[in-house]
């Protein structure tokens, strides 16, 4: 057995502490400055504050005062920080892991360079701390309600080693927790986390029916299926551009599909179908902290910047610059669906 | 501009009257023998018996003993019959297509051979009738409902000759019937179909849910995104075998996703999800007529084919034998979810 030390208390980070303790590990959740109120609730009641599902006995709490306590001896850290907290977690918990200590993050997301290249946070983590630990990373469907409640669930957990992968994968998978291995470390985090910007995309459908026939109206499909497979086709010419593997295609896909089910994207893409603008929709949302508009944006970002140094092409994009054209609250002629048609005039 | 006549006049046929009378063509509408009474019906109240929807005005409908005469003068003749209609339609209607009229057909599905490869409905009335007409086909999410109530659709249209292609597209196409084109047939018509097999596969996941939490439940995702995301793995390795280029995966994820959404596979996939048997979820949906199953049966069978003569391994798809097996009513330890992990270490 080993000791998981989960660094971050937010939904997905303590949800991994189910198919930890299901196989027998010791688990330790350290909660981050935001968290505080989380480990309080979680010691006293054993119960997750914001995700309101029952947490596994003998898991130990600390608050962030107490990390070198919780990291002592343990066999892989597991970064449960939204990517809101990536710089705070560089400058605070990466400098603090011991030395050959694997770390496991659960934060979906991506960075945009001034180059208009986008790499991953376990790239982002080796190149700002400065440290060889062996950074890997979970991508793919899988929301941390669902993992709570012991719902299958297929993910991929990548890094450059694979006798690292292998022993995670060891640890942690579980009769309902599948995972697949990669060292394409730029081709899973960038396939998952572009799913935030189509997710948005594909509930424009929702939205922009809801408006034609009132909320509540029956939902119609051929326009979310023309979008879910216009993403697809974006999804798998970025992931061309960013240098991952085309088979990573997989994790976008279902990770686009579980999040077009539910949640705060699907409400926002949902609001700005039925033609709200973005700070409209923001209001509706008031409160919500949005990390797929932050990680879209930076998407977009990276995609203008590649296309005006002439390495992409913006034509190839319809659906993320309406996206785009959306955030920016510019006016737009509705969801550009005559640019998604395609010519393939070639023998085989 | 055209005259454009349908033959067959089920819910698909039916529904491409809709942008076809839009751009002001002229249309007739042709019954097979089953589909008498849509005929009358139409005739009678301008409307479609089965889809229940108004059809455009001026319209002209003809029983199937005056097919020449509804095919005289057309310029365009579009195939309506399911895919249970192929062999009739070979028999009794491509003789009759004047020389140089193309056939564009709605059928969806593939024809499997005795060495396990799988062929596309246009290359098998090419094969069968030994006529050199232009057999194009219409491949793409798209319900005929949605068609009907003018939702944004996006189809491909796909053919041998790229004239023929940008010259029904100039026809058809209106603001909300959105067409690719593509000379590559095999590819988009054998992604479209495969989706049949790959719907019953996801829609598991709602029985699997229901059995536990009881119909009506909340549903869970994580476990349908698995499926779908194995799903888009599977279909691209069938893509590949059959020789399809690898962009229509776009077309097989959209019309996937439009599928898990309604009607009758998914009833039959949560039906099985739920544990019933292939026998009692037939007699449940007593007399639904379920084209994804024959489909489903003959992409399992050039699977077989293909494994038993060494092109391809049968561990590349654990999904689609796992319908296989329910179809075929043998034993099975529930869905394999831990035979979908893959493991990629390659350095890039």
């Amino acid at each position: 057995m080993s000791v998981i030390t989960i660094v971050g208390a937010g939904m997905m980070g303590s949800a991994m502490s189910i198919p930890a303790r299901d196989n027998g590990h010791t688990v330790r959740i350290v909660g981050t400055p935001l968290d505080r109120e989380i480990i309080d609730h979680a010691r006293r009641y054993r119960q997750h504050l914001t995700m309101k599902r029952p947490l596994p006995e003998n898991i130990t709490y600390f608050q962030i005062e107490d990390l070198d306590l919780a990291l002592d001896a343990a066999d892989v850290v597991i970064g449960g920080v939204s990517s809101f907290g990536v710089d705070w977690f560089i400058e605070t918990v990466i400098p603090r892991i011991p030395e050959g200590m694997p770390l496991l993050s659960v934060t979906k997301g991506l960075i945009d360079r001034e180059d208009g290249t986008l790499i991953s946070f376990p790239a982002y983590y080796k190149q700002k701390s400065n440290r060889q630990l062996s950074f890997c990373a979970i991508g793919g469907p899988c929301t941390s309600y669902e993992l709570a409640d012991r719902r299958h669930s297929a993910v991929a957990f990548c890094g450059d080693d694979p006798a690292v992968l292998l022993r995670l994968r060891q640890m942690l998978e579980t009769d309902y927790y599948h995972i697949s291995l990669s060292t394409d470390v730029t081709g899973v985090e960038c396939a998952v986390a572009m799913k935030n910007a189509y997710a948005l995309g594909v509930t424009l459908a929702v939205g922009m029916v809801e408006k034609e026939e009132g909320v509540g109206c029956t939902l119609a499909y051929n326009p979310q299926a023309a979008l879910f497979g216009q993403s697809v086709r974006e999804m798998s010419a970025l992931l061309q551009y960013i240098g991952g593997g085309a088979e990573n295609i997989v994790y976008g896909a279902g990770d686009l599909y579980v999040t077009v089910f539910g949640g705060r994207t699907r409400k926002l893409g949902t609001l700005l179908g039925r033609g709200m603008t973005f700070s409209e929709a923001m209001a509706e949302l008031s409160g919500v902290t949005l990390e797929s508009v932050a990680i879209t944006r930076r998407l977009i970002r990276a995609v203008n910047r590649a296309v005006a140094l002439g390495k992409l092409e913006a034509g190839q994009f319809p659906l993320l610059m309406h996206i785009g054209d959306l955030l920016e609250e510019k006016p737009t002629k509705g969801i550009p669906f005559a640019a998604f048609e395609t010519t393939v005039f070639e023998r085989r």
